[in-house]
Order: C-alpha cells, then sequence, then structure tokens
C-alpha cells in the first residue's frame, strides 16, 4: 500500500480566481506510483475550495456570479473579530473544499469533461492544499 | 486489498430526475468481496449528481423545486459556446457529485433512511457514474 | 491495514446546533494508531450535517442565518407525511453530511483554521455518526 503526500501553495493575484490544477494532480499521482486507488485534494484553508467542473471560461464567469450571489460580500457577525472576509468562507461550505479522483489502471479514471479547479475567495497570500494518493 | 471498479449508466427520459441506486450499490460491494472498508460513488459528468438522502417522493419534489430556485434555468455566459445547460453545471456544484458510504461488517454502514440517489440535471442521453470499492 | 469504526452520538437540547468535534476525531485517530490514511466523519441521518471551517463564534452565527436564508424553514411536500422538518433536509445537502481528514505522520494533516463541526438541524433526539479510519 502506497501513501503519498504532497502540498501545493497558491499565491493568486487577484482576491478571487479559478486555477486548473488537474495536470498538477496527474503529476502527483505519477510520482506516487500507484496503479489502483484514489487521490485526495483538499484545500487547508477555510476561505478556498477544490471543484470538479468544466475548463470553460464563461462557465467560470457564470460559477463566479453564482456564489457571490448565494453568499454575497456583506456584513457578517464574523467582521467582529476584524475580519472581512466572510462570504469567502460561505462560498468555501458551498462550493466544497474537498474532492475525491479515482485512479484505475494508471490513470485518473475521469469523465470527458471533467476538470479539478481550486477556487481561491480570499487570495493575495500563500494558501496552501494537500494532495494525499492512496493505492497500490 | 481488495479494489474493485464498475461503472453505471444512465439515459433518462426526462432531462430532470433522480433515481434510487442504493439497490445497485449493494449489489456491486456484495461482488467486490470487502467485509471491511468503503464504496466511492461519483458522476462523470458535470452536469449530474450523487446524493443521499431520504427515500420519500413528497421531499424529492421539494429537493428539485429547491436545486431550481437556487441554481435556475437561465442565460449563462456558458450559452455562449451553444450549449443551453448552464443550470444544470450549477445544479451539480450545490448538490454535491460524489459521495462515499462506509461498508461494516459487509454491509453498507448506513442509518436507517440514508438511501444513495443518482440526480441527472441534463439527461436524455447516456451518463456515466464510477463506482469504485476499497476495503478488504 | 488498520481499520477503526467507531460511532458518536449526540443529543443536543436545541433543534439546530454546531458542536466541535475536532478533538473528539483526534482520540479515535490515536486509538486506531495509525500513522498515515485518512479518517471518514459522516452523519448517519439526512436531516444533520458535518463540516470543516473557523471556530468562530460569530462566524457560526453567519452560517446559521446562511443555512436559513437559502434553505429556509418552511412549507415541504415533505410535510405531508406528517413530518415538519423540510428544512433540515435541505439544510443536510446544502452544507453536506459527511468530509475526509487526511492523517500524516501520526497527526491529523488540517490547515492552521480547519476545525471539524457536528451540524444538528432537527435535534432533540439521539443522532449518530459514523467515524470511520483507516490507514497503517
Amino acid at each position: 500500500m502506497i501513501w503519498y503526500t504532497e502540498y501545493l501553495t497558491f499565491h493568486t493575484s487577484k482576491l478571487r480566481e479559478f486555477i486548473y490544477i488537474t495536470d498538477k494532480i496527474e503529476k502527483i499521482v505519477r510520482k506516487s506510483g500507484i496503479k489502483e486507488g484514489f487521490v485526495f485534494i483538499s484545500a487547508m484553508h477555510i476561505t478556498a475550495g477544490v471543484f470538479v467542473n468544466d475548463a470553460e471560461s464563461g462557465l467560470h464567469k457564470d460559477i463566479e456570479i453564482w456564489l457571490e450571489k448565494l453568499a454575497p460580500v456583506g456584513n457578517y457577525f464574523h467582521h467582529r473579530t476584524g475580519e472581512n472576509n466572510g462570504d469567502a468562507h460561505l462560498k468555501n461550505l458551498l462550493i466544497g473544499h474537498q474532492v475525491w479522483l479515482p485512479v484505475t489502471n494508471g490513470h485518473l479514471d475521469l469523465g470527458p469533461w471533467q476538470q479539478v479547479f481550486y477556487a481561491e475567495f480570499d487570495g493575495q497570500r500563500n494558501k496552501r492544499v494537500i494532495v494525499k494518493v492512496m493505492g497500490e
């Protein structure tokens, strides 16, 4: 049984940004040497997410608008602590912060349009994502 | 360690539909032979979901109305590509596309009302779900 | 390979409540003896959730208000069965009912602010959570 862990670090120039990471995950799976198993991808911050969807820029704009509609920037009780990122916490909860990708016959076993993205909701500083592979 | 993978294919007659799949998952777990472990169920499409909840038709109507309210059919940037299913992508993100079920002593270790459903948001064509079992 | 399962039971005094459980999960991981692997935490009910976020009371108030806004108490088709907890089912779907925590070098491999919470949406009675550890 192989357990292999790496950490990705992101430092976005914008406050909110979606970053394509399927290629990074593929590389880590290859490095781990597993042929059967899973790779776990999880944001280590509570104001960022990880999601699987289409790599289409129009759709990403739609997702951004949708997240802002359902989890808007605003006045939150959380801000009494001096923070100003209450919306980023809710966006994290809405889109989720962890996904699993199955690995079969040495390849990520994804559907034709499934791509993985890191979703930054409070960027412009270092944020980490754990990528943990298990398998044989 | 056992790794066992099957793919389910759905072709719904309606555009949107929830399909009960607990029995199919149970059968796959039994076939895999594991007594301890997990089964991973993940839609391989970005316009479909998988969720766990009650098998009650009124509730399913509520869930459908709720998804439509929070991720409505509408005009999306994504449609500039010729697609018309922007809402289905958002519904996928809202309800999630993957769940894990624990297996203990040879049985799905679920609570009394937990049932698994495939959620189609853009059907009337073949869509796949990966079911991957790991355990001993 | 170690598989270790425990069940937590919650009986909240309020109908809705968030309960800090990181310490309970840590204890179970230690008891399991694994140094590398994962712990799976999943509500066994369809009117409760499990989530990872900040342990900040103002934010928890924000999350509660946000859940009520997006999945409000109301009249649901589900109530025709005699139930009155339709909103709790939707809150479960919104926040999710299962999370995985990675374990590396014998410790929960979490970011600095990541804490785990049980989210009760229809309490005042016994509800169970499965905690299943796998690893080596």
